[in-house]
């Protein structure tokens, strides 16, 4: 008798399931499963019929069989009621999602969240941080070319999501689109134009949906085996965190605009951690907001690259002293995320909450300097 | 008798000519012509001693012989007083750099700049516009490890520098960088560790240095032969552009914030221009900037797409009818560099700079609903 | 009214259309029409139902309606009775086809040839060659998962090119595959495993499939408007052609029994176009060749790069001075096919034959020293 | 008082050290020491009259100090007496730089070898094999431009190499180019116009140049610590191996003469290691050729990919039945380097040849079917 797994797909809004509306722009649809009943690719109504109808398993959809796996897949759509647009997605969008997995993580085998592809990269960081433990796998995926669409790689993308989600143990919080998957604290969206619109350019995807479909262990944070079959979630953030960009008209007043009322704040700086440093004002208008307590960590805006312990340039060495933390290799996304987990947790103090900054938690950095990498 | 050629290197500050501190960080070193000389690579000296030595030409160094040219280019090394870190370039260093290639113009037959490359995007996008018009090829370069290493790839950019504007011709603001040639306005420092640190991705490179080195010349903005050998410089910016990064913590507090005293305003949005739309004081701000004549542009987060001016999204829709301006295809650094261009106009009115910025003039963007691309 | 357009689908075999048989490995099955028929994003059943069942259109399909077109697609499948493995495709195959793309030529407004992925490049090659005039759009395409597994990239592939052939006016022989449309004398296979199977090293894809779909028209062959709405066919192709590769172990012998009645002999050489020389007797082989009119063509081993008029190294230098012919960049699948349509020319001469393979005549190579490139 | 490394650095030809000659072809020149003992990037001839001239050591040269190490690098030139062209590498070359690398195994810390690019893939791979165990770094380079040019790739290079193989523990046959150091096995030139002219498409760098300099231990064959240091060559080779590309104008007759005399055959086949199944005569003259003893082994003709132990498809499968050796992931060149050296080793059946194809012996292969991989 065939092994079956099942899947909980959460469709929270995004591309994937749009339609023009009477302007022409693209809003999300409601009853989703209907149209997805009717792809073939994703769902085999005779064996619904023959072996799910009238039973208590009448609500799952079924993959049809294929090569990629001798189990039987059946999977669930859970749709939210407000439907959102991929932009709008909030803090109290994530904590709901993660509070969801916790819910229904014992019901099934693995989770796909249909997630609007613009918020991905923030999303797949911030439940990274939120599920603190979890045995099972979680997919992001999503469309660039919405679902009722042909041309859609929506279709592909949500099936390869649910097959990983049943067949890979992958424990924490990934990316699925195009045809690889990404680590969830390292995916950032790429292109908004081609099918292939995310990459996590300072680490290797964890797997590449070729003519075969298949983790290496090796990829995984960690070894397989060693997760409890439990999901933790710490569902509180601190909304007062930010992102600020260093450009060359930078002013001590947009710093200071900039931190007013934050507790923590993404520097973008140039290059290899640098702002402008004989611009003395500058630089103290950050002291100052350090001093302030407000958790300041130095990001490079280089798509790939990091921001070291130990700085390379005069510009990067002041900012190291007066207590910015270095990112290390996260990206803007990421550390974004973990600073909003990080300063919600009330019970750390502010040195601690630094530490933690600079310590690889979720697969989101490497830090040379530590033991935990 | 073998023809010469002439450039001008104008050495400014950067990685290029950096040495070591007391306190272990990198900072800029003077009169690099001394150690410039010592490289086989880049100076013949005994070419020196035979042909300049004790001429009118004693300044120049001489570029050693070739299979890339035939020609003998010489060169002229003009440092700046204050050599800069990367980092510390402002407004007025662009100023200085576009005054001195007018300056020079006609004593030349080329301008490499030794550029800090933290800020060679921001620099190339600027010194695109101000050089209104400029019949000789200007090319930006630098290093990633400085020329006192001997695994600096400063040589090598150097020499490709000075041999591009020696023999090609190529009359716009371009960057050398690892192996490629990319357009001014296009440019962007994509890694901070790596040798190839510089990437143009919504524009194919200019040139790539192969074997052999030549450019391509449908890939310039102007046919060959439709520029006069003339220099014209716009050399007047405005300050008051800045740059504001949506992330999903935005609140109408930080768009004020972030307004305040500004001409110009580079939005970095999600996906293809979207904000969150959901949350009307979000879009209510931006709406107020905009009625107070701030120049709000929208620009994507993506490395690689477009805003375009048809919006996909609701989210996107509302922004255009209130006025934001999409970049279509200009980086962030180029958009902040236009809007520091055009600002600085007074003598046009706030629609005939809304119609500028939409406008390519500089290779900086494709906009599908004009024609001048 | 929508103005519709109809496509020709030829399916000759390939893993498009494959399952597994008995002995678990696949082989080609009949009425791929009938799965077809099935797939919403290939077929859209309800249209055919109201508009073309029991009419004369009653044979075609239907495309499903979508943004990418404003038209009504229709295509028509003709399967070939035989259907074949990839691999086991001859040139009586593409004689075949060729004569099929003129024999249905005014039927249709584009032509899509399901093709095997292992043989593609070869098909493509030499469809290019054997159409001397084609004025509507060919696509090859095929699929590295079969149509009939839930993870078949052939859906995608198969819309993008009937697509394609009914929207874009390509006129030339082409291949679409992963999200990627590549001149059909560019392209090879560069991958056996991944989904993105094919390249074109040399030269640039002519489109990409992004969330909309286009094709430049500076990438084509022809100007738009400059080629006849006709089909000019050379279906005479020799037989007496392959391919040697030149590897360190290399004797006389193996030259000798290489070209042993060919005609022409593909010579996959080093680098730039290098074989061993200081070997005198390797020379002489080849040498000997030459002499008994054996067209010899000189192709890099190298993925990327050409083998110029002019050779860089002795051991390239003796090859073009006893007549062999350097391919230029052409790739050994396109100059294995070039070889086999020139000299099926009787009507030339062996130094006709010669110059031509030196002319860019399907936009297979760019060669400095023609005027028609 | 700073530690030495010495390296030895055998030139045996290549670009890297060609002139143009009075036909204008570039031939390899003597005396490379003169020319590298000028370039300050590669000799501190300052250092080099303190310390080493008059003593023992006045045959190094000196690397100037540099950021990348602490210790002080000496290398010794050791020129062939015939310096050759790439192309015209033969097996008795290679045996010679195997026994040279042995016999001066403990007298340096490392080893370079600087080797023309035409042939490095099959250098790279056969020195592999040969060296059965070295517990030092091994590195082979060259030069796409040679190093008389000022725009030359051979500086850094060279430069690398020996920092590589004075400061880096990788014993094994490594190739660096580019930025990047290649495993011996996996190695391809890819590009014949490019400076990154190389690459390893089924396997990833080993180490990438970037600001600093650094092998990953996990990406080494050997755990550090596990090679005793000491050299095991075994320097014989079988001159009867080819290798033969399918194309489909194939013959029995091609076939035939291609195993004439032969003891191994490597065999390029299409996708996933086919060939035409439906005509017999094809097959038949493989499976007479296997029966004759010739080792027979699969390889794709695509860059990135792998023939597997089981086939996926009919045409692959008969190959396998008769005897035909999957090649897995193997280079065509790493192939034929590895039955040459396993055909020379007389002391092994023909079954157990056969097994040590199909077994990964220097990381050249991926077999998911055996235990040492």
């Amino acid at each position: 008798m065939v092994q079956t797994k099942r899947v909980l797909a959460i469709y929270t809004g995004g591309t994937f399931g749009m339609l023009k509306n009477e302007k022409g722009v693209l809003v999300p649809q409601k009853d989703i499963e209907k149209v997805i009943r009717k792809l073939p690719q994703l769902h085999d109504e005779e064996y619904w019929k023959q072996h799910l109808e009238g039973t208590e398993k009448k609500d799952y959809l079924a993959l049809p069989d294929g090569k990629d796996t001798e189990l039987k897949v059946l999977y669930k759509i859970h749709e939210y009621d407000e439907l959102k647009d991929s932009s709008d997605f909030t803090l109290d969008d994530w904590i709901k999602m993660a509070r969801d997995v916790k819910r229904f993580y014992y019901d099934y085998d693995g989770f796909v969240l249909l997630h609007g592809t613009d918020t991905t990269a923030y999303g797949g960081s911030i439940l990274s941080f939120m599920l603190e433990t979890v045995g099972k796998t979680v997919v992001l995926t999503g469309a660039q070319v919405p679902i009722f669409q042909p041309r859609s790689d929506g279709n592909n993308n949500f099936l390869c999501a649910i097959l990983i989600a049943a067949t890979q143990h992958i424990p924490e919080v990934t990316v699925f689109f195009g045809a690889k998957l990404f680590r969830g604290t390292r995916v950032k969206k790429v292109s908004n134009t081609r099918i292939y619109a995310f990459d996590s350019p300072n680490f290797p995807p964890l797997l590449e949906a070729k003519t075969t479909l298949e983790v290496d262990p090796k990829m995984l944070i960690h070894p397989p085996g060693t997760v409890p079959d439990e999901c933790r979630v710490h569902d509180k953030l601190s909304r007062k965190v930010y992102v600020l960009k260093v450009a060359p008209t930078i002013t001590p007043e947009i710093i200071r605009a900039a931190c007013e009322g934050m507790e923590g704040l993404v520097l973008e700086t140039y290059g290899n951690g640098n702002i402008p440093i004989k611009r003395k004002e500058i630089y103290k208008e950050i002291e100052r907001a350090v001093k302030n307590k407000v958790l300041v960590v130095n990001v490079t805006q280089c798509i790939n690259g990091t921001v070291l312990g130990k700085p390379l340039y005069e510009t990067g060495l002041l900012l190291l002293e007066c207590g910015v933390v270095p990112s290390f290799d996260m990206t803007t996304e990421a550390t974004w995320a973990k600073l909003s987990y990080v300063l919600s947790k009330t019970e750390l103090s502010y040195e601690q909450k630094v530490e933690l900054m600079k310590t690889n938690i979720r697969g989101e950095l490497y830090n040379p300097n530590h033991a935990n990498n």
